[in-house]
């Protein structure tokens, strides 16, 4: 038995029952690590708790990587790889630009996945057959923008600090040919490549809960997403996700090693 | 016969009903300048004309300073100043962190304002005595977070690639005192000052109708902006806001010349 599309939307709803009240409201940031800044809210390890608590309920079979709350059954034929707030910091300063990332993978494939923004009530969900926004605007098929070229596209990293000294190198050479080059953005980001508002996304360091929801996303929207030398994005790392493959191809061609 | 609260929102929503339903829709931008990248939507030039006309009807012997459509009647006692479209590279992006800024200078000073982000439906407004939040989460007061250091901080700018040579050097002096750092943000970034959400904003370059109509939002939340001397920000330039005087001051003594 596979998760349907309304399972995905269940996952989603769960979690944003715990993220959206305490969005603006929090001041409960626990620091993580001793040398460093990385928060986590308790609506992170709710919305977490909420979704494996689902997904235990629905699929008991299948195994579970969370940002949060660990790792079990990896081994297992269907694994959800979850990262309940993708954007703390986005989270933590009060801009709308978080968002929950459900992804699943079927023998390490990312075969459906989800990225859900409640605040400005954005939904980006597949399930390996259809692909759909829905959003303010009302609902519809995502699809990718195409047929742009590096020097015509709209490029998106969350910050340029975060890459290494041999990678902001390759960064900036992409950053360089691109029309319009944008910071700040996490996942919200790889959804507007998916719904053709924004052409690409270059990100260095990424963890698999960080790209999983996306990777069916920005695929069922006919982009492309793998890491900088051209491989499967499930494991994260160097990412690169690119509305169509000319731009892609263009892309890769500075960023691989 | 001054304007009151009503007018300020008719204000907003004129423009909003031209920028809303262009924005992830157009694709007609046009370049300002033949070096460099500063486009212009039509979008902002109908909402622009949609605010100066209500101004016109309503308030026949103000002046008004637009982004879009120039000046006239500068030297009147009630002068609006109005950017349709702060942001404008959110805005053609995507990102719905652009906003409608629009401000009333009495005698050159800045006595009322609003801030309105139509996609996220949040408004910030003031009239001079009250200082309003409109969102998702209802009305409310508008009211900045007290009491911090620059230590406890959360800093926003654009980018920092936006300061010159002797303007960097300031800017990351503030930068490596806060606690968390974010880059991307344009007018939403006062409007979290204002809201409590964040701390300080420090940007550089900033024209009159970049500022004007958050300066009674910020001021109205009991929040601080002036320029980085501490003189009145209402003709632009390089400012920084501040959820209180304690961090104002302390930014101050880093970014004063």
């Amino acid at each position: 038995m596979k998760p349907d599309l309304e399972f995905l939307h269940r996952l989603a709803d769960v979690a944003a029952r715990e993220t959206l009240p305490r969005f603006r409201a929090t001041s409960d940031v626990i620091n993580k690590e001793t040398a460093g800044f990385d928060p986590v809210t308790e609506a992170d390890r709710a919305a977490e708790a909420a979704i494996r608590a689902l997904i235990a309920e629905g699929f008991p079979d299948h195994g579970i990587l969370g940002e949060e709350h660990g790792a079990e059954g990896l081994d297992r034929e269907y694994v959800w790889v979850i990262d309940p707030i993708d954007g703390t910091r986005a989270y933590i300063s009060g801009v709308p630009l978080w968002g929950t990332l459900i992804g699943l993978y079927h023998n390490g494939r990312a075969v459906m996945g989800l990225m859900d923004q409640p605040f400005t009530r954005e939904r980006y969900v597949s399930d390996g057959a259809r692909c759909l926004y829905r959003g303010p605007e009302g609902e519809r098929q995502l699809s990718a923008r195409k047929g742009l070229t590096l020097a015509e596209a709209t490029l998106f990293t969350t910050s340029p600090f975060l890459f290494s000294n041999t990678h902001i190198d390759r960064f900036r050479a992409v950053e360089n040919k691109v029309n319009l080059s944008r910071y700040g953005c996490d996942c919200y980001a790889y959804a507007l490549v998916a719904a053709g508002h924004a052409d690409i996304v270059v990100e260095s360091g990424l963890k698999p809960y960080d790209i999983a929801g996306l990777i069916p996303v920005l695929e069922g929207a006919g982009a492309i997403v793998t890491d900088w030398n051209g491989a499967r994005p499930e494991q994260g790392g160097d990412i690169v996700a690119a509305g169509c493959e000319r731009l892609h191809a263009e892309a890769l061609e500075l960023l691989a090693g």
